[in-house]
C-alpha cells in the first residue's frame, strides 16, 4: 500500500526530472549561443551585474511558488558555473583550434579510481575529443609521458588544503619544457571501501596510499589494532581490496573510485581536516592563448639574487603593475643553497598591457625567470546577493 | 547589433529559468507528498539505494543531450539535499506541534548581516512562521533573552573550521537550561567591503570584528598601512562604513550582509584559510523529540572521576554501543582544577536502544552527566556515484 503510493509518487518525479534535463539542456544550448555572439563581439564571458539582477528576479519567483530562498540561490549558482565553464571552454577552443584534438592522450597518476584519474575525467569532460587515459607511478615518469609524445596533456596535483604544496610537482615543473594550460580544483573525500558488508571491528587490514593514512591519522588511532599495509597509490589499494574480496581487508580512497572497483564505502570524510580539496594543474607540450575575455591566471617561476630585499622587489613589480599574487611558493634549487627558486601564480593574463611590462621588469631583475604557462581561471566564484534583503522586498 | 542578439537569447534563458522553477517547484510538492506517505507508514526519509539508481539513470540522459555528467550529479545533489532538508523538517515539525510557532522570536549575536543573522535566516527560511529577529550584543544576552520567554529560540555559532570550537558558547551551555534543538553550517566568506568604487590603495581604515582581523592576517600584511579598527560585530563594522560614506574606509563581513548595508565587496575570500565554514547551533527552552526516520544527533556533557582512564572508560560504552562520535571537546571547570567538562556529539536519536543503553551507563559511571538535546543532522551526504564508469556504460 505504502509502496504503491510511493511508486506513484516517484513516476511523476522522474518526469519532472525529465523535463528538469530537458530544460536544463535547452539553456545549455541558449548559453552557447550567447558565447557565441560575445566571441564575435568580443565581450567578457561574465557579467556579474546581469547574473544578480537574475539571481534576485529568481529568488523572488522561487519564493512565490514556495521554494527556499538559500536553495534557489544554491541551483542557480551550480547552473550559472557550468554555463560560464562552458562558455570559458568554448572561446579557450577557438583561440587554440591546433590545441583541440580528436584524441585527447592524458597521463596522469595511478590507475583508474585515483584522485588523479578522477580529476582528469572531470577537467576533459568539458573538452571536445575522446579521452584516453594513461596511467603512470610517478610524476616523472608522467611528465616524461607528455615530453615524449606519448600523451598530449598531463594532470598534476599541485597542492592539497590539509597538506599543502606537492613539492615533487614543482620541482618537475622546474626542468620542463611543458607548459601549464589549465587547472581544476577536485574535493577529496577519503571513504573507507570494502568487499561485502562487515562491521568496523572486523577489519584487520586497511590497504591506502601512505599520504592517505598521514591525512586520516585521527581516524587510523579510533580503529585501533589494525594492520596497516602502504600502497604506491588509491587505485592500487582499491585493486587488492576487489582481489581479495575478503570480509577482514579495506582500503581508503574515494566513493566513486571505488565502484570502479566494486567496493562499498561504509563511511566517510575519514580525513583529520574535513574541508579537503586538491588543486590540480594541466600540462602539454606547447602553451596556449587566452582570450582576453576569459579571467586567466599566470604561472611563473623566477630565482633572484642572495641579496636582501630581492624578493620584495620582485613583488613589488606585481603590485605596481596592479597584480594580485594568489600563490607565492619557494624551493630550493638543487646544488645551489645559496639561491631560492620562486614559483608565483598571479591573476592576468600574459598578453594584457601591464602583465608585459612586470614581466618585462622582471626579466631584466631576476637571475632566471620563466613563464610556466597561462590559462583559464577554473574558479568561478559566485555571484552574491543579499538573500535575507530579498526576502523583505 | 551585438545587443540585439544578446537580449533576444536572454528574453529566450529568461524563459528556460521560468520553466526551470516551475518544474522545481512542482518537484518539491511530490517529494512532500512523498514525506507525507513515509510518515504515514513509518519509512525512513533517505533512500540511498533509490538515489543512486536515480542519479545514474540521470547523468545517462544528460550525456544524451549533451549535459556533463559532473554538473548533473552537482545540480542534483543539491535538489535531492533540499529535498530532503524539507521532509526532515515536516517529520520534525509533525513530531513536535508544540513547537511549531506562528512567530519564531529567534535571538542572535550582532545586528543585520552579522554571519549569525544570515545563518539564523538560512535556518529558519524552512520553517513555517514569521521570523521576528532579535539581535543582542554577547552569548550571555542571548541565552538570557530565550530563558526569559523574550526569545523562543537562539541560534549559536559553536565552532568555525579555521578557529575552532568557539569556548565562548560552551561555557555557556554548561550553565543553561536550554536544550539544543537543531544544527546547521554557513559558509564564512570574509570580503572587502566598501561604499563606493575605490582603489585599494586609497583605503586608509578597515573596520571588522577583532576574530575577523584574526582570520585575515595574511591579506593585512599585504595591504600595507593601514588603520584597523575593531568592532563588536561585524554588523556594527557595517553599519559604519555605510554611514561614514568615505572612499578611504572599508569593513570585511559577507557580501550579502554588506548589501543590506548597500555595501560593495572588492574582494573577496580574504581569510588565510580559503575554506571557512561555521557550526551553529539553534537552542530552545524544551528539547524536542526527533523521528527514528530521521537522522538524529544528540550532544552530552559529562564530567568523569579524575582517575586515568576514566574518560577511555566512559568512550568505550559509546564504542561497545555501537555510536559513532562526530566531536569530542574539553573544557576546564570553573574552581575544580582536578575536573574537566566533556562535550560529545554522537550519530543518533536518544529514544533509540543502544543510545539508551549507553546513556544508563554513562550516567552510571561519571560524577556528571546531562543530555544538551537530541536535534535531527542538517549535514546531508551526498550520494557518490561512480561518474567515470556510467561514462563508459
Amino acid at each position: 500500500m505504502a509502496n504503491e503510493e510511493l511508486e506513484a509518487l516517484r513516476v511523476a518525479i522522474t518526469e519532472t526530472d525529465n523535463d528538469l534535463l530537458a530544460t536544463i539542456a535547452k539553456r545549455q544550448k541558449l548559453t552557447h549561443q550567447v558565447a557565441e555572439t560575445k566571441i564575435k563581439h568580443h565581450i567578457q564571458v561574465r557579467d556579474q551585474v546581469r547574473e544578480e539582477q537574475l539571481l534576485v528576479r529568481l529568488i523572488k519567483q522561487g519564493q512565490e511558488v514556495g521554494l527556499d530562498p538559500h536553495f534557489v540561490t544554491k541551483l542557480f549558482h551550480v547552473i550559472i558555473e557550468d554555463s560560464v565553464l562552458n562558455q570559458q571552454s568554448l572561446l579557450a577552443q577557438r583561440a587554440n583550434p591546433e590545441a583541440s584534438l580528436p584524441i585527447n592522450r592524458v597521463a596522469f597518476l595511478g590507475e583508474k579510481g585515483s584522485y588523479s584519474y578522477l580529476a582528469t575525467q572531470k577537467y576533459f569532460a568539458r573538452r571536445s575529443g575522446e579521452l584516453v587515459e594513461i596511467g603512470c607511478k610517478s610524476f616523472p615518469d608522467i611528465i616524461a609521458t607528455v615530453e615524449s609524445n606519448e600523451a598530449d596533456f598531463a594532470v598534476l596535483p599541485i597542492e592539497n588544503t590539509s597538506s599543502g604544496s606537492i613539492n615533487e610537482v614543482y620541482d618537475q615543473l622546474q626542468h620542463t619544457r611543458l607548459s601549464i594550460i589549465g587547472e581544476l580544483t577536485h574535493e577529496i573525500n577519503h571513504a573507507l571501501l570494502i568487499h561485502e558488508d562487515v562491521e568496523l571491528g572486523k577489519i584487520k587490514t586497511l590497504y591506502a596510499h601512505p599520504q592517505v593514512f598521514a591525512q586520516c591519522s585521527h581516524f587510523l588511532a579510533e580503529l585501533g589494532n589494525i594492520e596497516v599495509k602502504p600502497c604506491d597509490s588509491t587505485s592500487a589499494a582499491m585493486l587488492v581490496v576487489n582481489e581479495l574480496k575478503s570480509p577482514e581487508v579495506a582500503a581508503i580512497g574515494s566513493e566513486g573510485g571505488g565502484r570502479l572497483y566494486g567496493l562499498k564505502a561504509v563511511k566517510s570524510k575519514l580525513a583529520n581536516q574535513k574541508e579537503n580539496h586538491s588543486r590540480f594543474i594541466v600540462v602539454a607540450r606547447n602553451p596556449i592563448k587566452v582570450p582576453l575575455q576569459v579571467p586567466a591566471k599566470t604561472t611563473m617561476i623566477m630565482s633572484t639574487v642572495q641579496s636582501p630585499g630581492a624578493l620584495v622587489d620582485a613583488l613589488t613589480v606585481l603590485k605596481d603593475n596592479d597584480i594580485a599574487m594568489t600563490k607565492l611558493e619557494s624551493r630550493p634549487i638543487n646544488g645551489n643553497p645559496w639561491e631560492e627558486m620562486f614559483y608565483i601564480d598571479v591573476e592576468g593574463n600574459i598578453e594584457d598591457g601591464p602583465m608585459q611590462k612586470a614581466v618585462e621588469s622582471l626579466r631584466d631583475m631576476t637571475r632566471y625567470f620563466k613563464i610556466l604557462g597561462c590559462y583559464p581561471v577554473e574558479d568561478v566564484a559566485p555571484t552574491r546577493v543579499a538573500v535575507a534583503s530579498s526576502l523583505t522586498q
